[in-house]
């Protein structure tokens, strides 16, 4: 189900960094001070034909031109959702021959159910699968600003915490976000500049509900408040990003595995010991997922009792307090609990 | 300029909590789990004779005949700011007559300047001077779920992080916000329910624009979304004022006074090398208050430099890096450095 088609980059001169685009030079600016790429790093960037993904490409390819990043691979995927969505394909497609950029196409299934998860998955799956047939160290996805601010408010509205309002991280394993600092207008300001095409964000068209009524009714009412209002979202993303990152940290240092000491939890700050929870739930289960704000407070609850205890957690996973000790046990990756519950 | 009139308590019978109004229960609820007020601390509890306030005095006067709480003494503050705002404290006097509250009115002054943040100073310097004449242990104000998620809001469009977005603290020093978990429609209802009459909310009419406009403008957008908005909002205040105080506290150890280990801050992560800086800084001014993003980040630039080396702050500060610390001296609180300097 899927295709490469090796376009090959046209011999242009490589220009000097003084005549990269603007918003171009922003990119780069976002690379090195993000630690995005590395200037030989080949990347796959998905590219779905929108004015995001458009720009994405063409900026990459600039920088690799200037000798600034690696090469480009762009990579469209067709979650054949509506009818008549090859033709996003052919439209990509003739933008990177035009581009002189190497582009593969991928088919992906989406079974029905919850879509939106569903083809975000077989997306990451088809890049994924496109860099290692291709080699690439990294894969570029053509998030902006406005996603990022869009994606505080949808945590927000959910109550989360320091790690869900971090938002869309720019880096995550070979993950990279390269227009994370840009707005909308400078991309639409870039792709008239360099007379470059762009489908009517095809991506819309995939159950992003929520989203696209926080981008419609949302973010204006708060631009109208407070002008800068996408670049202060940002920027808090950034900042709890931090924030997550140290106290994960600190909660890194209270555990081994699936073991944590009452003690040394006792003694830690109620954000860390919540955080050593969710963690000896992932090595538990293998996930972060499935664990409420309620389960971690009742599993806290354990740690102030003055006997041994035990709670049932989803899945056949069990807390236990004793000895001194917490643990998890009986999840998928526990060794020590009949492992036939959880596959159940 | 201050007077204080005692109203006795009417002698009624202590009601059971039985008979306590949901609302009260609600708030009782709150007291506890946040640990707001003991059973016996008198509460001066500030009443501008608005919904909020009003709905304030109210429940905890119940809670105290019901013996959940100590004895509260109403207290208004008179801006001065509109005309016939001594309307309003005889509005209140009248209605603390009538539940048999203790009322104590006050005046301040208002400078010309920033109006809205000397009326919030001279108000709870006049509402300390109150709970210190009265002998009360905790002074309570009016703010409810509404105005935490509006504050959240507000935080995020300057590009708040977890300190920030922390929003509003149920419980700081002798200050407490019993009503901080309840809905502005919860508060309503109460008044309805007991019959209370309340002004059009009058510190409205103190300046505070923004916050309005995220009132009219931005909060019913995100209700539209998702109706659960204000308490997701406030939720993740909660948590992020955990967040934010495990990350002070990790702070906390990293620093003597206007000292600290250079080797030690940087095995730290960022978000708590950035907390030392800006706590060094407090150490020397006696504020937080001055000290910019960048500031910070010229000071941690500072720590990466092979020799030692020095850079000026607002205020006459300065940030030194000798002998494997980092200090910082010439403060209002500095005493090594000529403190003529941070007097001027």
């Amino acid at each position: 189900m899927s295709q490469v088609l090796g376009t090959r980059a046209r011999k242009a001169s490589p220009p000097k960094r003084a005549e990269l685009h603007p918003f171009e030079a922003a990119v780069l600016e976002t690379v090195r001070r993000r630690r995005l790429l590395g200037p030989a790093d080949s990347t796959v960037a998905a590219l779905s034909g929108g004015p995001d993904s458009t720009a994405l490409v063409a900026a990459l390819s600039a920088l690799h031109r200037a000798g600034e990043a690696g090469p480009v691979i762009a990579c469209h995927v067709d979650h054949g959702l509506r009818p008549g969505s090859e033709r996003d394909a052919a439209h990509c497609r003739g933008l990177c021959a035009r581009l002189g950029l190497r582009f593969a196409a991928r088919s992906v299934r989406v079974r029905p159910g919850n879509v939106q998860a569903q083809a975000r998955r077989a997306r990451y799956a088809a890049l994924r699968a496109a860099a290692a047939e291709a080699g690439a160290a990294r894969i570029a996805t053509g998030h902006t600003r406005a996603d990022q601010a869009e994606t505080v408010v949808l945590r927000l509205l959910r109550g989360a915490g320091a790690r869900g309002l971090a938002g869309i991280p720019p880096r995550r394993g070979a993950l990279v976000r390269p227009l994370i600092d840009r707005s909308r207008e400078e991309v639409l300001a870039y792709l008239a500049a360099r007379g470059l095409p762009a489908l009517e964000d095809p991506s819309n068209a995939t159950g992003r509900f929520l989203r696209n009524r926080v981008r419609a009714e949302v973010m204006p009412a708060l631009r109208r408040l407070a002008p800068a209002a996408e670049r202060a979202l940002a920027r808090a993303a950034d900042l709890l990003r931090g924030d997550d990152r140290a106290l994960e940290r600190s909660a890194r240092a209270l555990h081994r595995g699936k073991r944590a000491e009452v003690e040394a939890l006792l003694a830690a700050a109620a954000a860390v010991r919540r955080r050593v929870v969710r963690r000896l739930w992932k090595a538990a289960t293998g996930s972060r997922r499935g664990l409420t704000a309620e389960h971690v407070a009742s599993v806290l609850r354990l740690l102030r009792r003055p006997r041994p205890g035990r709670i049932s957690l989803p899945g056949g996973v069990e807390a236990r307090v004793a000895g001194g000790r917490l643990e998890m046990a009986g999840g998928r990756d526990g060794n020590d609990c009949a492992p036939a519950r959880a596959l159940l």
